[in-house]
């Protein structure tokens, strides 16, 4: 602790900065918190070449230091891809307001007016691998909503990071919102320190690998918004439409290995285990890929063995364990047992088959005849994905800007006092909804 | 750890039996869950002398054991006090069902449908000192919502809870509810091993001292529903009708000063304090309020100098820090500095100044012109009250029963694949609210 006092301070000052700047911009109106989305799709469109060449810096050195290519790809900012992503900021403009949505509006007695009004968490604490562009989507989902948020990318696009949040700031300063509600953290040592700072930081948002958003929900107080683990099933049911069920593995498995709502395990009913594992392993074979199965599978298709370890591991690769059980109810304790709460489908014509699994199935989505690919915000209509909980407490699942508020409850009177409610002729409240 | 290794393994074998039993109930209809708390209800009735007989037993032991006396009181569970809770029980069976909302229900494309729907946690972890009483009526709302629940009572109410709980899973014994959705843990150092249990725990419910709820908080990954302090502030505005501010101020500290909703601070305006301060000094002092002060308001009235350990301290007594502040903002910098994100009010007639106020100050209950008093579950009209929370993520503030559910995503389709929304010739989803 002795040896590092002033980062620490300093720290703590940037956090304390970002607060103030955060509480302003959160009592500030939907359409000044736009004008200042729009002025920073502007300053990022006046400096793409600024922006271009630090982020060729960044890959230079990736280059030199022989980044893997998928890291490198996520790196590189094209022209392109910022064009897109300032599409995207003023995507988040014309997102409805997620702060001020009155939820309760109540009377408790007449000129006692309860009401529930979300409003911004405060700071947000982002934690980002090598992608630039992550920085400017977070940051404009939380000047949406109102929020500061402190940045923190990967060491290898620190070039790209600090000429973004620069330009940002230099647009917001022509704003009512302060620059300071952004602030970019540049080394690695101040992830520790920041996962400390509960009493300045509202939420974590860590976005990297398993690995590294479970060291953060190992090593923080803060709430933390994110899943370290995307281990989703498929159930196929003795009475499964075969043809779904072979189209649904397909499209669940391959349609995007790396996501994390692709499945990992295919659970198949034994009643059509002989007719349909033949089938679907020939349609997953044309797609390569690998299959892994228990004693069951291996005797009706010659493939190697499934391990206990097969069931806990999220392959985010095109390998699927395969697993023959010989009901509903062991299926959906095998899900519960090994899955991450995160997305668990069943392919069933049976509707109280799917009605038990879809109540009994212990996961942010549950879903009936259609690919585990669908759980992303953007499918469901949310038009900005903050990110997936697997968390059991809301929010859950994918995540809109609803992740970013919270809510206050507001209490007006006219002189009001509890002790005329109280004790031997308390008065009754109304508790009328308005 | 070697010493305990069968006590570890039999309080994860409690959990997991709890866990498997709240998964059926969590499944049953709103009237399932409901005959099982009439039957609760009626199997207190039917041996309510037994129930007594053992409270006597722990009542005779804590008047050895020269137990205080508000403890005591806790503890002492009188026929009438039995009764009212009883009567409690009923009230939770006319509580709306918390399961089974449906909060989002819209076509992402025709044929494939996103509910969101309300669903219970799971199983709760319910620690609560002496009042036997809690230990019903918390039982009560986990059934209704559809949740298991595991209690550790004080030890001082150890036989009272014992017949408890035996009572309560006879009752259920005759519904379609598993008895084993109930559990009591009797030993001290279970309350450890309950906080490690983040596979099997879904929600720690606190209900004891603030030293008590900090040590929960500092040492469960589990979420934890309750508040350590309650530093509530009351600001009097230079535009406050002072007749009004010297009943709220007097009903706020005095009406129940042990609450957590009590106010500890009191802040005013410099431009009234003048005739303010010795007004509202004389109102507190009926009722024996000891007053501290800060320099500016030692010089207008006589009382002992308020120190920084003062503007931190819960004083959950009869006894009232004041402070003069030159303006607004620095009364909510004092407020978003020492307060606990409980309540806070500001007594004035400049509803511009309110609005700053409810808007600025960072606490779960921000009110205008009424009593801190009024933040509480049953003056909200949520029928129940699981806790007050001063997290800023949701749930916050009073927690009705909805504190004791999540949600999760249904989609149901008809075959429906990702592929056929990707792409070049992607179709777009309709996104239409049903």
């Amino acid at each position: 602790m002795l040896s590092t006092p002033v980062q620490a301070l300093s720290l703590v000052e940037i956090a304390q900065k970002t607060r103030d700047a955060a509480r302003k911009s959160g009592c500030l109106s939907l359409g000044d918190r736009n004008e200042a989305i729009e002025a920073i799709a502007q300053a990022l469109e006046t400096t793409t070449p600024e922006i271009i060449k630090a982020n060729q810096t960044d890959c230079t050195i990736a280059e030199s230091e022989n980044l893997a290519t998928p890291l490198y790809n996520r790196l590189k900012l094209s022209e392109t891809k910022l064009k897109a992503t300032i599409t995207g900021v003023r995507d988040v403009k014309q997102l409805p307001d997620p702060v001020g949505t009155i939820q309760i509006h109540r009377e408790l007695d007449p000129d006692l007016i309860l009401k529930r009004i979300t409003c911004p968490l405060g700071v947000l604490g982002v934690i980002f691998e090598a992608r630039p562009e992550a920085l400017i989507q977070i940051t404009s989902l939380a000047i949406k909503s109102g929020n500061g948020v402190i940045l923190k990318g990967g060491k290898e696009s620190i070039n790209s990071c600090k000429t973004l949040v620069k330009v940002i700031r230099q647009g917001l300063e022509k704003t009512k919102i302060d620059p300071d509600v952004v602030q970019l953290l540049t080394t690695r040592e101040e992830i520790g320190e920041l996962l400390k700072l509960d009493n300045y930081v509202d939420l974590i948002i860590p976005r990297g690998s398993n690995s590294f958003v479970r060291y953060v929900q190992e090593n923080t107080s803060i709430p933390v918004l994110g899943h370290a683990d995307g281990i989703c099933h498929l159930y196929i049911d003795k009475q499964a439409d075969l043809d779904k069920a072979i189209s649904i593995a397909v499209d669940s498995k391959t349609q995007y290995p790396a996501a994390c709502n692709a499945i990992e395990t295919l659970l198949i009913h034994q009643n059509i285990a002989d007719i349909f594992l033949p089938k679907v392993a020939q349609a997953l074979a044309n797609y390569q890929v690998e299959l892994r199965g228990d004693e069951l599978s291996r005797k009706i298709i010659n493939i190697p063995s499934a391990t206990e370890e097969d069931w806990k591991t999220e392959y985010s690769d095109l390998i699927l364990s395969i697993k023959i059980v010989p009901s509903l109810e062991d299926a959906i304790t095998h899900i519960n047992t090994y899955g991450s709460k995160h997305t668990d489908a069943i392919i069933t014509e049976d509707s109280l088959a799917a009605t038990i699994f879809l109540n009994q199935v212990d996961a942010a989505g549950v879903f009936h005849n259609c690919s585990t690919r669908f759980a992303d915000g953007f499918r469901y209509g949310f038009g900005a994905e903050v990110g997936i909980s697997t968390q059991k407490m809301p929010p859950r699942g994918p995540v809109g800007l609803e992740g970013l508020v919270t809510y206050k409850y507001q209490v007006v009177g006219n002189g009001h006092i509890v002790a005329t409610y109280s004790g031997e002729n308390a008065k009754p409240f109304t508790h009328q909804d308005l």
